[in-house]
């Protein structure tokens, strides 16, 4: 394998812990909190966890280590999507280990949760965990999606931790992945499995953020990813003055990926998908205030600009959620039969508009052809629509040129309209981790063994105060079942992390609000540029607006 | 306007200038090289060009200047598509007019060639132009692709030139950009105007490259943005593990860019079109070559991988051209008629069948439906297919697809195949220029005004020895008309710039040949990361692969 000049540049970057981290393993002790309680539903999560519930809230200090000495067998697992620094909270974790006693032993089980049920595996040691410090992706020991939720899957897994007589399990994850961490925390308690369970909170989404996960590790480099590419493509729409750029980022769930690259590069125009399904927008609606963002662009000789559209905002759409519902009950089943035997996209089209109610046929009417096509050609396998495969900054893009040739036809248009379409998300997950994400993320891992060696099952390792330089980090531990609710799921009532929404009364949000009219109009670009791993300070070791907004 | 903290951190870079070039203005001279002669069909450039051909290389050196004094009035043209550090050109241009004497002034004409027809320009001052140093985009004056090449054209730019008592224009442009720059010195010359004429070498194409021009300004700091992406992309693939990436990357008239992202990210396969042109490959050998390499990855377990794909590859596969040739003589003029009267696609692929020769509707045959259709909906206003706009990309990886099915038929291939798709063009155009473009297109344009001074026509502005460190740059000028030879363009015999495509007996093409195979079945990839400006010399003041091997 041949190493880029910066890989080899970055494995001599040292993460910063935070101060209380500092003073070698013998100097860290617990400050234990209050009791603690979930955030809804108290008698329900409690009844469903009976051992992990309700326990106290610790943070650390600098005092004499007063943990018991015993070797520690830790397993690692990194679960979902990649995100930039999942290798930083493996380097953490496996430093503080093997500093606390060289004979203890991190596992990293491969592949995902599979990788545990599987009892594939490998042991970490010096040399292969170097290749590693400071650069992106999960392929370390690779990642996967299986969920490991089931007592069947649990009980395979604490056979495999005996016959390794493993003490303790990482699972760095999103908010489903510490939710089933909780779950089996709680399984092993149940069975005095000797076994302790913490996780870490990962996803670029995120949306795995509360009162006490400030944010999600992966976050801060991929918004900056994007937004370098974003400000980027803002720069030749300024110079060429001749496209309107619609931007697509990842983020199906939730627009917090979309509104930080919006607060990092003030685009034209953001869309954030809570605040159309707050709004009850239309589609037609939506495309109006896009469509007014031209003309008046337009109108002052300015015929391009940039707009951010969140992956799943056509989800956020009541009426075309309420489309996609109608054409899935339309085709289910043997249904589709008939369907299926009409042969040219004519027939098809009569059928589907005797099939839809009005209200929703008038949806579907003003669907660009390939988009109408796709709702019905491409199903998946129970026959339902996939969403996600549509391809909503084309679908926007022609609504707003439908609009503007109205207008255009009305005399209320007389600019130009082009568009070029784009996708950002892959581009970000595994680029290497910028300085915040590098310490945060080794400060988790690091954090999340002082956990295992002081005895902690169900803690999620937290580390806060990270608007802040990393000498004033808070670091500790919070019982995962705080952050717990019931939630609606597949027809069962479960206890899940609760997903952190855009706010629309939060900071950001309204940072944005306050913006968003004048940068629709004015041409307000900023061109974040790529990460930087080693210029000034203010350069290099800021984290995101939204964290910044969020604690001003 | 809102700042990041990158580009206010830029405004304080200095680029570095050649070492002759560092002594103060007044310490700068020229040496006077040998005449030259164009690099072919000698006689008719000569006839073309009686004023300006032939005229001495020249290079610059520390010693007293001798150049007349005379107050200088200087316009300057941004010509055709963005590239990183043509801000910077600017910039080097204007510092040496201005340190050379306070009254000398500096025109910046809008918006491309146009802006000199249209006599729209500004006027730079420090305050302006301090707000552009070492920063992307062409926005300081913004860019377009009116071409300059009618004597009613000359005879208009002449006018405005008069009018402001302008002395010299620097065209900031490709290779037909450059052509017209010498036919325009050309032009000047003949009818006494008192006007020079000087070139810089801009596109990140990488195409206007030759004995002279070591590469053109902007191909650096694009590749590398684009190799920051594919190493993301190659990090995420190795860590999911299920995905294929296909990625295409800009370049329709030569694959410079792929190879050089080649050889900075070692992916699994990258097309290169010049190969494609000479080994006269049909879509079903590329599919295969590609097939094969997903075959044999899946053999070691390893399901993903990446490919590289030049955007203009499809126009040099020799039997699509023969097939894109015969659709636009099938739909030709009313010969379209009969065929828009056919209702479905079943009806209009009888047509097809019929119209085309056996070969070509093999070819037909075997692309994807929704190609097929793009081929016969979307014409220019010709009615000519539009090339540019098929999805090449996508086309690959629908044919591997295909391919793959048939050897899972015959059991030859027992894996998953799972495509993603990607392209990169708009997202490296206007990134901030690396520290290798800042400082190559400050000298350029410094040099630029250091050729007007000694009063040069037609020259480009040369700085050569790049591969070396900065102080070891060579800087001085070179006729325009050397480049030229004389080629068929719609049509008519014309003097133009050769332009450069990737040499199939060159280093860089021979490095990539003799590695691509264990690429194509090993994961060998290289992740470079984000561009740094600021850290150690050996991450930020690297130049291209390209040009190191080709300097080796």
């Amino acid at each position: 394998m041949k190493l880029s000049p910066l890989q080899i540049a970055r494995y001599s970057y040292v993460p910063k812990l935070p101060g209380m981290l500092r003073n070698g393993i013998s100097e860290i002790c617990v400050k234990e909190g209050a009791l603690t309680e979930s955030v809804a539903d108290q008698e329900k999560i409690k009844a469903l966890f009976p051992n992990t519930y309700g326990k106290r809230e610790i943070t650390f200090q600098k005092g004499k280590n007063t943990s018991v000495s015993k070797k520690q067998v830790v397993g690692v697992i990194l679960s979902g999507g990649q995100a930039p620094g999942g290798h930083n909270v493996v380097c953490g974790l496996y430093d503080a280990l093997k500093q606390t006693n060289k004979e203890n032993v991190l596992l990293g089980f491969k592949n995902g949760p599979s990788g545990l049920l599987d009892d594939n595996y490998l042991i970490f040691d010096d040399e292969y965990i170097n290749q590693f410090r400071n650069t992106g992706g999960f392929d370390i020991i690779g990642s996967g999606r299986t969920k490991l939720e089931t007592k069947e899957q649990f009980a395979v897994a604490l056979e495999v931790c005996k016959k390794h007589g493993i003490t303790a399990i990482v699972i760095i994850g999103g908010d489903d992945s510490n939710t089933n961490a909780a779950v089996l925390a709680e399984y092993f308690a149940a069975n005095n499995a000797g076994v302790q369970v913490i996780g870490c909170p990962k996803t670029i989404d995120g949306d795995l953020k509360n009162d006490d996960i400030e944010c999600s590790f992966g976050f801060d480099t991929a918004t900056k990813t994007y937004s370098e590419l974003i400000g980027n493509i803002q720069r030749d729409a300024n110079s060429a003055k001749k496209y309107w750029h619609f931007i697509k980022v990842m983020g199906r769930s939730a627009s917090h990926v979309a509104l930080e690259c919006a607060l990092e590069t003030q685009p034209n125009i953001c869309l954030i998908s809570e605040e159309v399904a707050s709004k009850k927008m239309s589609l037609a609606q939506i495309a109006d205030y896009i469509a007014d963002s031209v003309v008046k662009r337009s109108e002052k000789g300015m015929n391009f600009g940039v707009a951010i559209i969140p992956e799943g905002v056509v989800e956020f759409v009541p009426e075309f959620k309420k489309l996609i519902q109608e054409i899935n009950e339309l085709l289910a089943g043997s249904k589709a039969d008939a369907f299926n035997l009409l042969s040219t996209w004519k027939e098809k089209y009569a059928f589907i508009e005797e099939g839809l109610t009005k209200e929703s046929m008038a949806v579907f009417a003003i669907l660009p052809e390939n988009i109408q096509q796709q709702l019905f050609m491409e199903r998946d396998p129970h026959g339902n629509v996939q969403v996600s495969l549509i391809e909503s900054e084309k679908l926007f893009s022609a609504l707003v040129k439908a609009n503007l040739d109205e207008r255009k036809a009305k005399g209320t248009f007389k600019g130009k309209f082009n568009a070029l379409h784009h996708f950002f998300g892959y581009e970000g997950r595994c680029a290497f981790p910028s300085n915040f994400d590098a310490d945060y993320c080794y400060s988790l891992g690091y954090n999340a063994f002082m956990l295992i060696q002081y005895g902690y099952n169900g803690y999620l390792s937290k580390v806060s105060n990270l608007s802040k330089p990393a000498e004033e980090w808070v670091a500790g531990g919070m019982p995962i079942t705080k952050m717990m609710n019931m939630e609606r799921r597949h027809g069962e009532d479960k206890p899940v992390i609760k997903k952190a929404l855009v706010e629309l009364e939060g900071k950001p949000f309204k940072y944005f609000e306050a913006h968003r009219d004048e940068w629709a109009v004015e041409t307000c670009y900023t061109y974040p540029g790529a990460i930087q791993y080693y210029g000034p300070t203010e350069v290099c070791d800021l984290t995101t607006r939204t964290l910044a907004l969020e604690k001003e």
